[in-house]
């Protein structure tokens, strides 16, 4: 069965434990990072029982259960409803788009977002991250059937988004990497090998002020995990405790502009005039986060077997 | 006077050292990883002298004096001559373009630059490596005169690119993060307060073959490194130990299609035809890297007081 692990603050420094029924068992060690607590804690949280629980879940300070000491990467364009949502054509892209996130972008499922003040089109895009349970050194193929072997668990993160700096500058890093742009958590599920076959049935639901924005299953993603993890392992080393997130369905505030306007964009306006215009037409459009909204975000299984728990941030002016 | 610092594998495992004369003084400690050395090592590099220098710098495997367990940032579009190779505008960016390679790109001075089988337009950029020196936690001003204070010193980064992984794909990441695709060093050369204002004289010159493909002073990139310290204080954490690469200046083998080009692939083409058209011509281009070139690459001011070493990488297939 799934194992419901929490990081939060407890006596003034973070502690880890498991969520039983509403209440945490508390693990008997304190761990630096995620992996130091991959590495070395997780047969006892799989041996945590109810009767150890004495911790009300909501009397504490979630922290994020992914620590900011190792890598955070993205996947885009990696759900063909946003991909088409955003302009594109999801048959004719043909790779897996991969880049990252400033590890300190990372924030609790509780914490607010901060709008800095010279961001005008804050987004939301709801993802399954994947958390790393070893290291992974050289190229590999990793098969549907051995994600046990590789991840750890999975957990919600939020890749928040300063549309009006991610798109006109090209490189997604810097619009998605400010402080608060990355709520992760609350739980880190750790999933059995069966568990992991599930991964296709978990069902992601992001609302804004309560109102649904978005509504998809994780099987709809393009460049599953299994192919992520060996795409990944013949570029670069992966370690115990790295987060990769893998993209985000439909229902975003940013959209692509109408056919006509998209031809204007492309055959007659410069790129200075082009994203001028993207920001005019944005400011627009109540989609887009503001001050005072609040965001929350789940991820579970429709029989409620698999549960990653719910965010709810704030959004507030810098 | 700078402190020329080397990190070597000795007796089977790293150790750090100061270079006087071709020869290396030990450090007593061994430290894990480059913050550490930042942290608690410069005093003792600092109060290094020739009379403890008993090792040949000859006679030692050199590693990269950059470990990957912090962040590996960088500066896309810094210097004008390079803009304007790659078909754009250099007046008309007005932003500082940020990205990062994965930090297990990192190889050592004189490590083989390995090939992927399927990467066939392999590039070469040289360019100034700056290391943190402490944290940076929020929005701060950084001035040109407090460079020290921020800094612990400056290396040479080969920010090698796999062109047409590269640029097809937008995302930067990719096609920069292969293993072996960020030679650092050889020295991590530690800069007093008065050396720090030198920067802009320090002179990068990158050879293939012995052929001089890139010439060009520091001074002359766009954002400035107190800039860029000022900007990504404002955007997430720094810690000692984060490299900052800079930004590459004109001669790289990549070179954007002439004006008749450039106009037919904005009006006419397809993105699918764009890129195959741009791998072909790239194909017949004898600029790019091919297994058996030797790259030498060297970063130093002209009158030779801070001399950050030479790169000596050789390019072979996977």
């Amino acid at each position: 069965m799934a194992t419901t692990v929490v990081r939060y603050q407890h006596e003034g420094k973070p502690a880890w434990g498991v969520v039983h029924e509403r209440r945490i068992a508390p693990l008997s060690r304190h761990y630096a990072s995620t992996a130091d607590f991959i590495n070395e804690g997780i047969d006892e949280a799989h041996a945590s029982t109810p009767a150890q629980a004495l911790l009300a879940l909501d009397r504490v300070a979630l922290l994020s259960p992914i620590t900011g000491d190792r890598q955070f990467l993205c996947q885009g364009t990696n759900y063909a409803s946003h991909v088409r949502e955003s302009g594109m054509d999801p048959t004719r892209i043909g790779f897996n788009t991969l880049f990252t996130k400033a590890p300190s972008s990372l924030a609790s499922a509780h914490d607010d977002v901060v709008r800095p003040a010279h961001v005008r089109l804050l987004d939301y895009e709801i993802e399954l991250g994947l958390v790393m349970r070893r290291s992974l050194r050289g190229a590999t193929t990793v098969g549907n059937g051995e994600l046990h072997h590789w991840l750890a668990g999975v957990t919600i993160v939020n890749d928040i988004s300063a549309r009006d700096v991610q798109l006109p500058q090209g490189q997604f890093y810097k619009g998605k990497s400010y402080r608060t742009f990355g709520p992760a958590g609350p739980y880190l599920l750790l999933l059995s090998a069966e568990e992991w076959l599930r991964w296709p049935e978990l069902r992601m639901r992001l609302a804004v002020n309560g109102q649904l924005r978005q509504d998809s299953y994780c099987g709809d993603m393009i460049y599953k995990p299994y192919q992520t993890l060996t795409e990944l392992s013949a570029l670069h080393d992966l370690d115990a405790g790295d987060l990769i997130a893998t993209g985000t369905p439909a229902g975003c505030a940013a959209r692509a502009p109408g056919k006509l306007a998209l031809w204007a964009m492309k055959h007659l306006l410069s790129d200075a005039t082009k994203w001028s215009l993207f920001i005019q037409k944005g400011l627009d459009n109540p989609a887009y986060l503001r001050p005072g909204d609040v965001i929350t975000a789940a991820i579970r299984s429709d029989d409620g077997r698999l549960d990653l728990g719910e965010q709810r941030n704030r959004v507030v002016a810098a």
